[in-house]
């Protein structure tokens, strides 16, 4: 990127902090769900759990610290795992990030429709739909290819931010002037007795928290000079507000005594409970679903661009290696799609139902990349590397042992499938690549001897027709530019139009000899392919072209009705080898 | 088809009444349906509409030897109204059948699985499951191509016959000897006073007894000669058991005080009624949901047939007309398979709910075939031809009569459907022949000028490569055969690759010209398009052949690793005039 399009810090936080800071929006309620099982008592836990996500923000963001330092290009999971732990542990994070970014897509577009129903409850019994309609906007708009400019994000980044600090400003005041009573004590003297499993599950929910996290390090290249510097500076900004809104929202979502609620999220309660139905309210609810749907946005690019990565690696078809051709691009944006809109409809839009999945594949990744970081420090040893290697192993040991917790208490509410996917994934990258491997053996000139000068081939030409019209004309020319040895053959059905057409032979193109196949079974195709045979073993050629007059309807529904035997020739011959299938094409104008 | 393989009436009997004796299974049963709406007193109406309804069955018998005498070719409702009637009403009776055809199947695999589901309970849950998978192997059998022996048929129908025939006798001989007690006589002194709505419903819904009748005058040519003669006592024959088996089953029904049950279908009840739960219990319901599994297989001929028909005429695509290519019959048999494996779905493999559809349809072709047949007589003047003008105008007035009646007791149940679906497929099948009518005159050589000899045409042949490999090499040979005029292009993604694959170039394929194509938005197909219009605009050839590489591969799902530049291409060529693009294939080995 040309340094003058480069971003300052303020826009860089835009651009790059939707994911992660958008997930304040749902980890609160994450972590009260599980809790609320117990009963209302248990609620409490809240405050401590989010001060212990908080503490794994701080450790996380002070490892991808180190990641900015050490890959100042910017470069994503994949790339720091491949690097330094090898290809497969870096297919098994690209896995993690390929499933994550569809998870984003599905997670952000659902708990945004969340917020807009809690708001508008008519869009309650609506909520697949909503959130399909979502969708296919987004998708609408990458597919046009909109370039997103830093400032489109800017506005509902900082509204979300604004909002939130207003959303907490108000209510710490509400509290402080006696305008709101407490219902809870912010920390509690005795907390209940409740199984640890509950406290680890509404744990592992809350880290929905982190994801997104990351996106800061692998956008460095992004930022005005000096790069890494500034992007240090905006991924500690980002994890301040981050802290900084989660704490808040938790903790006033615990003393105002905010109750999991089938019909509305526990953001929306709380925003009513301090703004009451006013203006603010909806600005909240608004700008929430705002930054969800921003969140969504950017795995967009995401998810294209890792694909590019794997396919330049030949881990995924190589066609999806060149981003500049939009069939190309629109088939992953299509994809990523079809793939959200499924997650979305599977789980009946709702959050809750996908943050089990999500959140292993985000600490998969984490951890893989710390760890690769650990290795980086241990080989390069370059200047700070034991400071380096302490942040980065604090980073991969706690995120392993989170990962470990978050794998164990969510596994049958839905982490099995990621946890199975993800292998799946590796072994499909895999075999591609060893196709592509030999593939490119079977090619290789290497070591052969060339050749003094490239040989034409000889090749016999077989037009097969069914009568004679323009169209036809227009292929035997083509056929008679191509080879000395030109054939046009033709399927007898009924003895009577044959010797007609023969007639018409005799006038049009009596230079090229006109042979009859019989159809004992009234097949076009068999006879076709026999004479082709026959052809073959008297010729000794090395090729055969096959050339078939084929139309092009001026409307599209019109093309059924044409050229069916010309796709029934191509399939017979597809697996055959030396043969080759030209079609000479005859527009026809609009009827 | 040859005098020998010409069958006696007694396997024409069993080929050809399979779907007309089947409906005995249904038909009953939908009588008694709406009549139950009322009152179980209402059902002492069956006996009198049976009988109406047996009248009917002389009727159209009488008015379809007609046909016999008249075609005895042996030919379909379409044929006769479009000679007769023109081809307007011909494609109303060929849309009508079409559509019956496909409920054929529905209809008959759904009372196939309820008389089974009546016998064995276990599948009453599962209808629509076994609905499918019976669909599924008669697919199958049939797209195996399976010949349909006579002997094959023969069977099950004979066996139906009997095991109804003794079901009757048994049930009438347990009444004589008073083995059974009467619940109710067979001829009412008084019958209840009831909507005449309703009774119309009844005796609608038994007319589905006829369908399938004029399957013996479209089949007059499989008989042993004299054909003709055969073919009349046949038909004669058929509806005679026909009449014995629906009126015996109907009057039995309601002595035996019989009452529609959802779980159990009418024939089932009757024969626990009347055997027990004996051997022959099983035997009377496995064969009835055979010889119904056998009408449903009769339209996986039909079908196809049909449409062959349509399409030699132009009104379907052309394809259609061939029936002798696999693939052509294989997409008919997949496509009828599917619509009524879709049917069964929408209607919960329910026959009743299926049965207003069907109705109509077939009286709709009864009534323009035997009008067809006035207008015939009318035409020739044949040797009494006063006649046969009384019987089939006799038949056309009562099977319209009675297509009112069904069309407008039914509209609300379902008959809406057809009515609507017909004229949308006559539109269909009158655009598609539109279509082909202009292509025709757009094509045509008429009036033109023969060329003293058809000229070869000059055209300049581009290489697209992506480097160089035994698959490009093969494709430059083929180039090199087809033009003088042969350039390969490359388009440059990193200028360091383009030096290595130059210097190759020279080494491999020095004699062809080597462009290189820069490409600044990363974009494939771009570039290459701008060339492709440079060599046009210099050239001024008449066409331009543009030469993929591309591979076959040795396993279907590698297939998706190669070739999407090749797809592009072609894509992007696709109505671009004067193209020629034309795929060198390259085999891999397996990997």
């Amino acid at each position: 990127m040309a340094s003058h399009e480069r971003i300052p810090k303020w826009k860089g936080l835009a651009v790059l902090s939707s994911d992660a800071l958008s997930s304040v929006a749902y980890a609160t309620e994450e972590i009260l769900i599980p809790l609320a099982l117990v009963g209302v008592a248990a609620l409490a836990y809240s405050v401590p759990i989010s001060l212990a996500i908080v503490i794994l923000i701080a450790i996380v963001t002070l490892s991808y610290r180190q990641t900015i330092e050490a890959y100042p290009g910017g470069s994503g999971a994949y790339f720091v795992v491949k690097e330094n732990l090898g290809v497969r542990a870096g297919l098994v994070a690209g896995a993690a990030l390929l499933i994550d970014y569809t998870l984003t897509v599905a997670v952000s577009v659902a708990a945004g429709v969340e917020n807009i129903a809690s708001a508008v409850p008519f869009f309650q019994a609506h909520k697949e739909a909503m959130g399909a309609i979502i969708i296919l906007m987004i998708m609408f708009f990458n597919l046009r290819g909109v370039r997103e400019s830093a400032s489109i994000f800017a506005l509902p980044t900082y509204l979300f931010i604004l909002s939130f600090l207003i959303l907490i400003a108000v209510g710490i005041w509400k509290l402080a002037t006696g305008a709101a009573v407490p219902e809870a004590p912010l920390i509690h003297e005795t907390y209940p007795v409740i199984p640890t499993i509950l406290l680890l599950r509404a744990f592992s929910s809350g880290c929905a928290a982190l994801s997104g996290i990351e996106a800061i390090s692998d956008g460095v290249s992004l930022f005005r000079p000096p790069m890494q510097k500034n992007a240090k500076i905006t991924l500690v900004w980002m994890a301040v507000i981050l802290s900084t809104l989660f704490l808040g929202i938790t903790s006033l979502s615990h003393i105002y005594g905010v109750i999991p609620h089938e019909h509305e999220t526990a953001v929306s309660v709380l925003g009513r409970k301090i703004f009451g139905e006013s203006f603010f309210y909806y600005v909240l609810q608004g700008s929430t679903a705002m930054i969800l749907i921003l969140a969504a946005n950017t795995a967009y690019s995401d998810f294209p661009r890792l694909s590019s990565f794997l396919a330049k690696d030949r881990f995924l078809p190589r066609q999806l290696a060149s981003l500049g051709d939009r069939l190309v691009f629109s088939n992953g944006i299509l994809g990523l799609s079809l793939a959200a809109a499924f997650l979305i409809f599977i789980f009946k839009g709702d959050t809750h139902h996908l943050i089990p999945l999500y959140a292993v594949g985000v600490f998969l990744s984490f951890t893989l990349s710390q760890a690769g970081m650990v290795r980086h420090h241990l080989r390069k040893r370059e200047k700070g590397w034991v400071g380096s290697i302490f942040f980065n192993l604090t980073g991969a040991m706690t995120t392993f042992v989170v990962l470990v917790v978050i794998a164990s208490t969510k596994f049958a509410a839905g982490a099995w499938m990621v946890i199975l996917l993800i292998p799946i994934f590796v072994i499909i990258f895999m075999r591609i690549n060893a196709h592509y491997l030999e593939v490119g053996k079977q090619l290789s000139l290497i070591g052969q001897e060339a050749p003094p000068r490239l040989e034409p081939i000889k090749h016999t030409v077989i037009v097969p027709i069914s009568g004679i019209h323009r169209g036809v004309i227009d292929a035997l020319r083509y056929a008679l530019s191509i080879s000395n040895d030109v054939r046009a053959c033709y399927v007898e059905i009924d003895p009577e139009t044959t010797e007609r057409v023969k007639a018409e032979w005799k006038k049009w193109a009596r230079e090229i000899p006109f042979v009859v196949l019989k159809s004992p079974y009234r097949s076009v195709i068999a006879p076709l392919l026999d004479y082709i045979d026959d052809v073959e073993q008297t010729t000794h050629d090395e090729m055969l072209t096959v050339v078939i007059p084929e139309f092009v309807t001026a409307k599209w529904w019109q093309q059924v009705l044409h050229n069916q035997t010309a796709f029934l020739i191509r399939a017979a011959l597809m697996f055959r080898r030396r043969k080759v299938v030209t079609s000479v094409r005859y527009h026809l104008k609009g009827t």
